[in-house]
């Protein structure tokens, strides 16, 4: 690809095949590949080959470069548990990307001892991308804690008015809060990406000067 | 009124003439009278007679009952400069339904320590009434804690997304914390009478005893 | 928990696993647990444990307190038999929290005469809560004939402009009878935990003083 | 026109010019005609020719039919103050196609007793029209009390989630109560002109055959 | 039942067991009930009793009432063979509820010249149900094209912006042609009790004397 | 501009000086130039000029092209009085691109055989524009009579459900006629761009080769 | 039919024994048929037969015309492989329509370079029909790259706010580019029968004379 | 403030006076204020004052710091003039924070070669801020050709479905371009606050340590 990303396939609506096709061409040429929203029949095929599947967050990678010791820090902080699966794909995408992400899980609003504990260590990190669903109070509250931006996942949780994770999203987009940005329901991949460039690790950094002949 | 609660007009969409006879009818009978969503023209019109008016809350009182010393207390929190007139409309429904309505103003979640410094005193409070517009999520923050049950009224304020009061609306509904309690945006009024249903302050509760027969 | 209602676990999107570690943590401390929206796996999980499973509600409980002699009675009333299994998840709850719940079934307003006929039991109840799918006009026919406060619960039954509980929903927010409060569609757990902090039963009030440490 | 209804135009977006000669032309012609959704400018222009105009309605009317001793009659309910301009269109068209309409007005469900007392005299028309806003219960309280089809109006009156009129017409297409059909909000006129087809009136029946060669 | 028209279980939420119960009653009491929305199982169950069912209306009926030889006719009108299932309730209905329904299909808009071969027959009806999806322009053509009014089932049938029968809704709703009035989504059952109170078939309007004491 | 038409201003928020500006520069090269959308505040503007300003249509055209006599032919067709300045939009711009437009009007499906009457003319065009709010059944009907595409442009006429346009917006899209391609709610010039792209008058389509050098 | 299309059959909601019985009588006549959005089962039911079948577009022929050798081109883009059973249809319909129809695949716009490689070639083609779900950004960008007008097909391709293809349909409609027209998500149908009907191929054109006698 | 950003005022809801008196605070204190959406009433009263009002931006700035020679950059990009009034908030934001914005204007995907040309120097920056309206697919075309980050302002320009700016929030999020973050509609206060926070300017970072005391 030529853009300063490493390339990642949305495998959502591509037939075993197809994938298989794709992830054959990469292993030829050697260059990094992640796959995204992996459907259980395209992790079985995918499972025998030299890749890394990560069962919860429906990913693939293969070639995944080594994270730098000094790779820039991303905290991901989760409202509750059903947002785990987001978080992963989160975790997966920045790690693929170069990124040394740590998780901070459960810390949702209707506990507020649970953040307040973490916040000494939240506020070590120049990056925070906070994922919840249901009515998403949780990037407010965080972003009107710390310094750092904040990129807000809203999560499809829910039923009801948060059925789909619309609550969540008008929430992340109303916040009274400065510093939130905000990217699709459940895009853990696509908040990680805008993680990665801003945090520019060196890796994706290199990659990026030259690259781009439009 | 046979119901429990003294009786309240609607002013929107009623002609100053219709108001007026209303307005008679009560000063004939002598019975206590609210008048709620007052254009400029209906109180330019009451303004002459024998009422309190309250430009802020749009409302007029008409032989409003004295609060009882020992009255039940409604703490009445607001998000922000914003929420002030809905604010004022519930503290004047509550009072006029004889509840002693004590105002929280501007505690929204963008500065948690706002409401961090209020919180002991909101604790002594039976019940909660939380206004807020944007995304709305003072009212999960607050019903996280605090032990009074909160009824939220999402405000029509802001722009984009939360245009309208939709966002904060879907915040409330969706709450992840128990013990929110919804009405509908803007509506000031309906949260006092459920207020006033709940805590059953003495004149209210008196009217009540055989006055339903239907 | 440090609020004042015992723990309980939203279950909709956690693993069997994780589920059954929670409860046994709860099993070592012997602190008193619900768990809310089960799915078939989860309570065949349960079965087998020392707890009470409701196959319609999908709830489980673990040490359940007694509901004392004089706890507080709460209404539960329903529209029609698709609401009977979010009537349920209310009653399981407010038992869970100490009160005395007391089911009235099908009192739909397309029968009015049926709702009448309950009615002076219904008015010997100081909170009801009312659970109607379809167009939700049940909210503010009740509302309209008792002096308690009215909790409304939307359903999602119905199809159509119905589909979803939305347009019930829309009924009991814009409801024109002062006194109905709203929780999400669904939502029974929402509402009794309301009706628990409203009536305070004991059980719950004592262990309220002193439990927030925020 | 070769229906079986006599001309009626939507004055909405037309300018008083193309008003005036419409009018004259059936002046011309002495054929009937009614004018709806006018404009105070369109009114004013209309005032001084040989018109009937209600300025509430904002109708007006030249060379209305008699309405015959043995007309058939049609009950128009409203349910609040905020809904009898569209309760006047509704009479003004029913008039002027021939139909015996008569007001039943402010029978809302917050005070069900008022609809309780005019119940009986309800029960003698053999079509009902009601118009309501908020949250639309009228539409299924009453179906569910007569044998009479009812034909629901809802109207753009309220705030928040009845703003426009929505949550009072799902509750329209969502009613529990068999007997309920709908029109567009505030169509007063819709309301009226399939009420006369219903009812079809002597005058009204006798255009009808013949008329229309397609 | 207190109302005019006999019982009609709608069976979507209820259990097998629940719906053979009420069932039992009826097969006991002699009188007469027509089952709405019968899931697989629901069918299943009742197929060895006494009942007729019409597998594509999805109804059962226990004691339909003969239709007498001067029964109100009513012309059931389809748009396409998507429709088809929803017109089978709406005769199933309304031939329960004792009128002669005639079934008009496939006279789609798409092909105007097959709805203006069949307009000699359909003029001679005094009422018409339209049933169609995608857009609904059949409402407005037909009742551009009759005197008798029109009751529009809009059905869920199509993708896209029709999913769910939005579009078709809309277009009943907002329809130009006097003399439209519509029912929820798919309601095919609604549209024939609501012709049945129009029509009044001999059945019918005997019970209806008297019947209701609310 | 570099693109195969001439260009077009869209006017709706630019300042009085800010399109005078643009305006003179057009004047100085004597480039065509056609600004739609115009405020009044602008058409009084722009008045004193050297332009042809169609105030209904609320354009302004500068040196326009001369119609050539074999321009290819394009019908516009609309459902009635409200949906004219669409139409004039329609026709401004197809005249500024070099068609023959011709106008149809209040051939609405209310009154089908208006429509009828002109169909043998309208069958002449390669291709309709078709103008209609409400509920745009015009648009079906139109595309199952002619053999041409229709081009749909719904308009923001109406109320309730149609206000703002979505139903006729709707209608168009789900159409069951082949043919019907749609543009946005009130989208006059789109529509007629459109048109000429497709119908190709010898003017633009010279400009058109050799003219795009991304 | 009488229209100028051959007849193309709508599977989505016809039982199989419905669609056999509809195949056989083109069989009887020899008339060329096509058949859209074929379920599995209706396929298999078809695939003994004398038709020819496509399993990603889900559509059948029988006796398809052969595409003259000067017959009109048509280019078919896509921006992802999601798009590509939407492309399928477009193509499946077109070639019955007698149109050369070419695929251009996976051009979207996050990889621009690719699009750009390939303008050259589509800038040959007098019409393009453009396939994208996801946010749609490629409709506008296609038509301010080249002089054909552009048929824009939203797909259901996505998650969060373009799950069901919303937001790729709000794309093509508000298209700021001039010369985009739309059809309904996923309706690959309409757009190929809207190309045929504007690039009229012999075949169709031919039968167009005279056919139609409404 | 206690957080990392100098104090913004949000005017929308406040009055004249209560403006004033905060200004009157932050004049006392010497603290930097900027104010944003201020009202036609509220510029005039601050005008005497000693700010910097932009009647463009509808911000009044006082005591702005100096930015500093190596202050981070900012490119902000709008779509077309409709924009302007945003980006203007969006640069005196920015500028209050410290930032080196730079505009650039009318850059639409309409006419691509524009962004082209200007694209060497858009790849110069780290963060670019991009304004559109209509469809937004600005957002998507230039996240794809770019290496830094794109925050994404949608625009409430536009009519029909882009009316509000829906369409063009719709696209920014479901963007398949990696790197786009969005705000609220409108929202160029929250798109610039979100910069500082990325590009910590030396002014803002240094009150950022140890400010927070939560
Ligand atoms: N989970 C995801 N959500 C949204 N976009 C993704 C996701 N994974 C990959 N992408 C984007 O999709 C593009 C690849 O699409 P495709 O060519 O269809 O595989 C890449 O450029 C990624 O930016
Ligand atoms: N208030 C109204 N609401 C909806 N439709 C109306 C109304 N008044 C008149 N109409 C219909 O509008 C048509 C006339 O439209 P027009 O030719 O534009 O005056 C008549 O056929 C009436 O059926
Ligand atoms: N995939 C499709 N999407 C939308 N309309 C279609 C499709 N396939 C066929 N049609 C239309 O549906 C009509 C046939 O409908 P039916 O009579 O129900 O088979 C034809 O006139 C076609 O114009
Ligand atoms: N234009 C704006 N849009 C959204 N939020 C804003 C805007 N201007 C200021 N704010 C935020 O509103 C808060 C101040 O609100 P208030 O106390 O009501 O003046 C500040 O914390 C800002 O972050
Ligand atoms: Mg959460
Ligand atoms: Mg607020
Ligand atoms: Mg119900
Ligand atoms: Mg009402
Ligand atoms: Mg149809
Ligand atoms: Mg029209
Ligand atoms: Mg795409
Ligand atoms: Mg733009």
């Amino acid at each position: 690809a030529r853009t300063s990303l490493p390339e990642v396939i949305y495998a959502e609506n591509k037939s075993v095949e197809h994938l298989l096709d794709i992830f054959d061409a990469h292993v030829q040429s050697q260059t990094p590949l992640l796959m995204t929203r992996l459907t259980d029949a395209q992790l079985h095929a995918l499972a025998p080959h030299n890749v890394f599947c990560d069962l919860v967050a429906r990913t693939a990678v293969f070639r995944a470069p080594k994270i730098a010791p000094n790779a820039p820090k991303l905290a991901v902080v989760t409202g509750g548990t059903s947002d785990h699966k987001v978080a992963k794909e989160v975790i997966s995408t920045a790690q693929f990307f170069g990124l040394n992400a740590v998780l901070f899980a459960d810390l949702g609003v209707a506990g507020l001892w649970r953040l307040q504990e973490r916040l000494p260590e939240l506020r070590e990190f120049p990056l925070i991308v906070a994922i919840a669903g249901m009515e998403g109070a949780l990037f407010s509250v965080l972003a009107g804690l710390v310094c750092a931006p904040v990129i807000a996942v809203p999560t499809s949780v829910g039923y009801g008015v948060s059925q789909g994770g619309q609550a969540a999203l008008t929430s992340a987009l109303a916040s009274c809060a400065p510093g939130v940005l905000t990217v699709n329901i459940d895009n853990g991949f696509g908040a990680a990406a805008a993680a990665a460039k801003i945090l520019r690790p060196t890796a994706v950094s290199e990659k990026d000067t030259g690259a781009i002949v439009f």
